[in-house]
């Protein structure tokens, strides 16, 4: 698969996943993945932890509501420092969005599939926090975006978008 | 190319780009790459402006202090909306970041060099604001980025980066 077709064919997994591990080897591929994307400054505010402890994982999804992706037989649980890359600006978010990306496209490169969940986890309720504490994370780091991984058993219909004339034009705004 | 080979390629390329036009094609696959990546509740906040008409990006160049990748034959204004996804969050970041680094994958995967230019424009002089007059882009829309795009005729050095050990672990914070 080419990078475009992996691009093309990434696409939110919302469904239940197939009980099969995940080789340690596709996890570390996936997360080299993530860590080779670019950041502000290079301050690589980015870290990761995989989980394919069937123990750990259960404990995760037990501070989950709801427990996004529980069928998955591992996860990506993504940290962000927020550094200032220089001045008063933090490209925190920038870099671990980029490296997400990464992660999806290899994920769907290898034949698995996966979400962006980062809004369960960043909610009022301070979810991120106590995945974060089962995992032993310091306090300087911030869990923002949990990734199932696996095998998709389920067909999701595809997403609506908008044409490719309403979003990209040359030389000139809607031109 | 496969998706973790471009992951892997791809680097911020600072020096000059060779004097040769970049077919409309490229830029339209570039920009249909971007389009393609996930947005936070399919908000699709991001929007595109290529630019190929050197007498625009000359405009462009002018206003920019220091006019990074000028030598470039064309490049890739990245647009964003920052609308309100659900309650009181806004994904605006992470949706153009993602495009930016399929943008990035996709311009490896072509051939192209590129370099992920923000806080050149996002300063306090604001220099996407001017570049967005230049292209008639309306105030609800922000220049966010700006990406050159050729081919490269100059070696750059490999940035260095942490070990995976420093950045990723499994089942736990640096186990």
């Amino acid at each position: 698969m080419n990078t475009v077709e992996a691009i093309m064919k990434r696409h939110s997994y919302r469904g239940k996943y197939k009980n099969e591990a995940v080789p340690k080897d596709d996890l570390i591929t996936i997360m080299k993945a993530g860590l080779a994307a670019p950041s502000g400054c290079n301050k690589q505010t980015t870290s990761l932890i995989a989980v394919d402890d069937l123990e750990v994982l259960k404990r995760l999804f037990s501070v989950m509501d709801p427990p996004v992706g529980e069928t998955a037989p591992a996860a990506i649980c993504v940290l962000t420092e927020r550094i200032i890359a220089y001045r008063d600006k933090c490209y925190a978010v920038q870099d671990y969005a980029a490296a997400i990306e990464n992660m999806l496209l290899t994920i769907t490169e290898l034949g698995y599939s996966s979400c962006w969940y980062e809004g369960h986890i960043c909610g009022d309720d301070r979810t991120g926090y106590k995945m974060a504490q089962i995992l032993n994370v310091p306090d300087n780091y911030e869990l923002v975006c949990f990734l199932p991984i696996g095998k998709a058993i389920e067909e999701m219909p595809v997403v609506q978008r908008k044409s490719f004339e309403e979003r990209a034009w040359f030389n000139g705004f809607r031109k």
